[in-house]
């Protein structure tokens, strides 16, 4: 065993003209949620308690597209989803279509341990929530002037918004290559700030391997749309080696079964962490569409992605520590 | 190429008391439908053209669980959900929650083509499908009078109605070891018709492969329980080598990430399809769980559980042909 280690994502695909300050916003929040869990870890909390306790902080923080800041539907309400995933078992639960459930990570969690089912979705999964006493609050608490902002902007564009994909297959600390390639949206460069799914994975002392995925989903989604997060061994996947948390286009994540496959080239091609994410990132994904962070029962951990960049973070027990935009 | 392969289900998991008269019906619905398939087939129709075919077919005949003839909720609903992938381009389209798609694996054909995303749920699937103009009936439509005596049955033992489970590893053709073992509930022997899931899984002759899953879920489920048909990569699976489709306990298929691991142990262990489901049923599956039928690029058809019993039904372009239910 080599001892816990972290990692943190607040979305993958990031707006090359994102304004600085808001860059160093989200460094703070994603290093305060590396803190929060490095804490807990420190205390011995099991993986699985740890990544839902990061995953809170996120969804409960507006800055990223989770809980309170999700993007918005076409029809500007919000719907959230989530999924949990403990290695030793394979236990997991999810959740999608939530309006008022205020921590979507941590009903996935009860849906896991108090519910017959792995996946409860809309208003069943409302039901369930109310029954099981969890924090409930108008569907407005979740919407911010921001992502009203930004879905004006989509509509008028007449597209969903995910639109920051110029492929630059990367690793930690890549570089900012792609600063001087803005994207355009209806002819102008987008320098909007672009919210994205937040998620987190953990391995603890012990080498339990969990991971936790939280999503407002795509900007102008369809009502009923259900991305890759909630769904276990695409957005979210733990097992006995491994814990892996996805972000970026649902749909090309859903094909690639990505978080799966992470752990899948582990087991069956007998690569380790950082060879299996970069296999993964090479070879069964499409051109810019996503990243993923990943941590083994050794104490490894890795991201990748092929977008323009991924907001992330990553801590060790030995003492690497990193948070990264590009 | 070996030329095309068609397999279909009924579900896994059959009560080892069913009477002989349904167990012929059931024979009679998977022979009609591989008659379907083959013509299809024949006539030269790709492989995801005939998966929808075939499985609209098991939809709209009542004696299996999906479609006309689901099992309904805990609040005497249909709740219906299906997926569909199409092995070439990683294709795929999921819908879950509908109450009024006559047909819902078609539905997910058009989420695929026709919508931006790949997944879509419950009212806002259920919106997508007027707008798409498909067939829409009265809930009432899907409930039948066996399911309606069926779910008394499971509110009086207070329990979901799935525990068709003895363990018998099989394979097709395995005998019928399990018949003199009956189970019980409530302090009786079981001896009502356990409807199950539905699907197809084809290979045409130019080699492409495609799954396609469609349910009414369990029996007495909490109403937004979303199991393992809709979601790719547990339910349903295609690839360029393969095209699988499962059944049996949804719970346990998404811990498994079930379909796609056929593929993965192809991919990644250089396994062929029938050794594939073999690994796959015997190491990847709690016991008594589930079973999966799966055909491959090459003309390869296969099925494998470890339930007790599996309604399947398999052919090949060669002159194979088999039904079976223990």
């Amino acid at each position: 065993m080599g001892g816990w280690a972290i990692a943190v994502h607040g979305g993958a695909g990031v707006d090359p003209n994102l304004p600085m300050e808001r860059q160093e916003e989200a460094k703070r929040l994603l290093t305060r949620c590396l803190d929060i869990g490095i804490s807990a870890l420190r205390s011995n909390l099991p993986a699985i308690d740890v990544v839902e306790l990061v995953v809170r902080e996120l969804e409960t923080d507006p800055l990223f597209n989770s809980g309170r800041g999700s993007a918005l539907t076409e029809n500007g309400t919000v719907e959230m989803e989530a999924s949990i995933m403990d290695g030793p078992k394979r236990r997991c639960g999810a959740v999608s279509g939530l309006t008022t459930v205020k921590n979507p990570v941590s009903l996935a969690r009860l849906v896991m341990e108090k519910s017959p089912h792995s996946y409860l979705g809309f208003s069943g999964a409302e039901e369930f929530a109310k029954k099981q006493g969890v924090e409930m609050v108008d569907n407005e608490y979740f919407i911010t002037q921001d992502n009203v902002g930004m879905l004006k902007l989509a509509k008028e564009a007449n597209s969903i918004l995910f639109d920051y994909r110029i492929p630059t297959v990367g690793t930690c600390g890549a570089g900012a290559a792609a600063m001087d390639s803005p994207l355009q949206m209806n002819g102008l460069p987008i320098s909007v700030y672009a919210p994205e799914t937040v998620g987190c994975v953990v391995v603890d002392r012990e080498g339990r391997c969990a991971a936790a995925t939280s999503t407002g989903g795509l900007m102008n989604k369809m009502s009923g749309r259900i991305g890759d997060s909630p769904l276990i061994g695409s957005g979210t996947y733990a097992s006995e080696l491994c814990g892996v948390s996805c972000t970026g286009e649902g749909e090309a994540i859903i094909r690639s079964t990505l978080a799966r496959e992470v752990s899948a080239v582990m087991e069956y091609k007998g690569l380790n962490l950082h060879e299996a994410v970069d296999y993964v990132i090479k070879h069964r994904l499409d051109e810019g569409k996503a990243g993923l962070i990943a941590v083994s029962k050794e104490g490894e951990v890795a991201c990748g992605f092929n977008t323009n960049g991924m907001f992330r973070g990553s801590a060790t027990e030995v003492g690497f520590m990193e948070v990264g935009v590009w």
